[in-house]
């Protein structure tokens, strides 16, 4: 018998009172969430979804979002998570690029944009409250069929479709339940995009689990620091900048959780152990004053798209004792540290990481494969190179010592200079340019960049803006413009990334 | 990539220096375990051992045995636990049943029996500290190979074979540990012996969570006693007869106790009331004293061998609002309530119930099926037929009405065993009850009863039956009636049926 990847059907048989989802004032129970999903099968069966179709999803975090991927799941249609800061260039790439059969967005989102056509499709709340209903079962859908294809920033420029499969999944979630722990009554605070995969990840992880998500539109402070003081929250995922602003507004934490899952860049052991020296809520009992021990807090984690989330991560009590480090690989993912020829390197030696194990996936989208029947395509590769740097340690522990050569990450987003530089060089003024990641406070790491123009032209920093604002999504435009009159180069001619960054900074 | 069956290589690599195994005063993490087991596996090779050789394994619960079910894996050998009770006859009907190529025991096991030959091998602490060590990787071992052959008495005759794969294993362990919760520092308390599903279940279930097991040879009350009060015992796996013998000894539950698995027959409600009444242990911090909330702590569940231990598995917090209930099935496990003619029946309906999942083997044990191309026996059929008699109610959650093979028929109407114990269990003398069908020439079968009163009370046979005659209908009344100073029991606690009905036929 193959596993089913229609969980919701699952997981409503053995728990439909249990509650799925919590968002502001509302929650729902699986059941509840199940009629609302049949519904929304309806209307894409309606709009002419079908099994193997591509469907688009450009929205906010939502009720209707959720109801979304688990209506495409059941009925084989695979979720393209869109990302919400995107220009229309960029979204029109990727919607032809996996060749969407439908894009659904919500009205906000699409106000400025004017590439909605008639594949376009609003998606408002009658989708959820309709008459019409579907109860599909649908017994030719297993495990290892695709969940979505999530786009990561390419290295070349552009963007690169990651298919992960309900295998993935299903083994990150298993992975991650039996590190950190799994306690019926779990609510999982998510303040993460769902188009970003640890987003999306914590949505099956709960649904496999049977435990509750408290769903935020996106980190806001306020309404983060609500819900963590009047919901029984036991568990929450953050990037660091958003660790960093709740640490700056919280005097404690509360008494019911129980872990911070720490991703999406470097954790800065300070940042940790801060997170760690924040005393939880003190209960009183009969006059008695009752202070929780503080046990550590945070589980700072490795993740990549390619592996459904969390590659590597440590538990609270270890992160404590070991700080900088990522941990061990998660149960079944296996990591080797290799040379430039791909030899396997010792302990303690510096290397690129390369991973192996259930989560990972095959390899990028590739229209031609990915529509080619399925036999031929190798669910699971014997590798992956990740292209960071790190090392493991004598326990087994990974160290993380540079996030592939030059990539940025800003606010738990990556950047891949390549993209803002292709960008930048597309305008006829710029014969060449430079960008790179200067650290911030806030953000960790702020985009830089440095520009070359052409002789004899004449352009100004908000000139240059101006264009970026329509090619590249915000997160990705440079916050520091620098004009030079030629970029400092290596001995070999190539552009010195090392000096680039150092000019930069000094400015 | 197939998934592997190796499961103690991938925990060592996750998690090696959290405790796997703890008996009486000593303690090993999953590094030290995994040694021992590389020792065993050179041991198991030297005596010819190959993958897919059946090996018999006559021990009690013990290191010995613990590092054996690895190292069998590990070689991609199939483990035969044979029940250290057995007659030699029975024991040599087993072993040869199923062709074992070895067969493994210690000493004190097999004194007495005649039947050790060159076949047998004696197991002894040499094993496990020897020189020799072996570190196998086979790649070829997946999750679909079995892991064991465990014996079920059978209801007609002789005992069938179980053979329970890996996978089988996998989602138990799964299922079980999303329902029920997975805490990194669980350790579970684990008295029942591993010949048993209940006891290897939990084997293969710590390893996947990374969590601890305190084994313990049987169930012996002191010691048991002991553990719970000096141990930090989060989970514990009992039949309703030790249930019932710790709550005659104990005042309080350790605070550090979140669960009690209650299964291998119907647990009264009395019983789980009682077990859930008792407080936990006060903490006094500060001259403070702290009562822990008293939650419910008993887990009722329904298990088979033939679904690799837990089928229902009600939560504690339900089956404290719901005595008497199973629960519902677990995640991915359907059940189906049919009659006599294979036909689905409605909620409330009695009928046989039907299982199908991940969890469920594909056949019993058949010498020529096993050892043909594995590609020809479907791992997974369509259904499991129990042979037990339930109903789900309007919530899905199961109800145990009966366990097929103890029906009487008698004039033509049905009498659950059941139903008269519970009435006979009413009477205030009665401590414990078994009601069987005994041959009758002129209604086919008669009900006949053992009781067990408390002690130090006095109750006329004609006094019993007129309490009977107010609370049953008359063709469920006892025609015969014995009573007895105590119930005889079967190796792991339960009520020996079939030694009843031979007693009760004898009088």
């Amino acid at each position: 018998m193959m596993m089913t990847s229609d969980w919701l059907t699952s997981r409503v048989q053995a728990s439909p009172q249990k509650t799925a989802l919590i968002i502001g004032e509302q929650q729902w129970t699986y059941a509840e969430l199940d009629q609302k999903v049949n519904r929304v099968c309806a209307r894409l069966v309606d709009a002419g979804v079908e099994s193997g179709d591509f469907v688009g999803v450009l929205m906010p975090n939502c009720l209707e979002y959720v109801c979304l991927i688990h209506a495409l799941a059941r009925l084989g249609a695979i979720l393209v998570p869109l990302k919400t800061r995107l220009s229309a260039a960029e979204l029109q790439w990727q919607i032809e690029h996996v060749g969407c059969k439908l894009v659904l967005y919500s009205e906000e989102l699409v106000d400025e944009l004017s590439i909605v056509n008639s594949q376009w499709s609003m998606v408002n709340e009658s989708w959820l409250d309709g008459d019409l209903s579907l109860t599909i079962n649908n017994c030719q859908l297993t495990i290892d069929n695709y969940q979505a294809v999530v786009f990561t920033s390419g290295t070349s420029g552009k963007p690169k479709g990651v298919p992960l499969t309900f295998n993935n999944h299903f083994y990150s979630a298993l992975a991650s339940g039996y590190l950190l722990g799994v306690l019926p009554d779990d609510v999982w605070l998510s303040c993460l995009p769902l188009y970003h995969v640890g987003g999306l990840a914590v949505i099956w992880r709960s649904c496999l689990y049977g435990t509750a998500v408290n769903l935020h539109p996106r980190f806001i402070l306020e309404d983060v620091n609500r819900a963590l003081d009047s919901l029984p929250i036991t568990l929450i995922s953050l990037v660091p900048t958003m660790l960093h602003r709740l640490l700056e507004t919280r005097r404690h934490w509360p008494a019911s959780l129980r872990l911070i899952l720490l991703g999406g860049a470097a954790a800065a052991p300070e940042l940790v152990e801060r997170a760690n020296g924040l005393e939880r809520k003190q209960l009183t009992i009969d006059n008695c004053q009752l202070s929780i021990v503080n046990s550590p807090l945070v589980a700072p984690t490795y993740g990549l798209t390619e592996a459904a989330s969390q590659l590597a991560t440590m538990t609270p009590a270890e992160a404590a004792q070991k700080p900088g480090s990522v941990g061990k690989p998660l149960l079944f993912t296996g990591v080797e540290i290799v040379d430039e020829n791909g030899r396997s390197l010792p302990p303690n030696a510096y290397g690129e990481i390369v991973v192996t194990g259930p989560t990972v996936i095959a390899g990028y989208f590739n229209a031609q494969r990915i529509t080619d029947s399925d036999s031929s395509f190798n669910p699971h590769p014997s590798s992956f190179h990740t292209g960071d740097i790190g090392y493991l340690d004598d326990d087994g522990d990974l160290w993380l010592v540079q996030r592939r050569s030059d990539l940025i990450v800003s606010g738990g987003e990556n950047v891949y200079p390549a993209e803002v530089e292709a960008a930048l060089k597309r305008h006829p003024a710029v014969a060449n340019a430079c960008v790179v990641g200067l650290p911030d406070a806030e953000w960790g790491q702020k985009v830089a960049a440095m520009v070359q123009l052409l002789p004899e032209v004449s352009l100004t920093e908000s000139e240059l803006l101006a264009f970026c604002r329509d090619r590249l999504a915000r997160y990705k435009q440079p916050r520091l413009l620098k004009f030079v009159s030629e970029l400092p180069l290596t001995a070999s001619g190539k552009i010195a990334r090392q000096e680039v960054m150092a000019q930069l900074a000094d400015d």
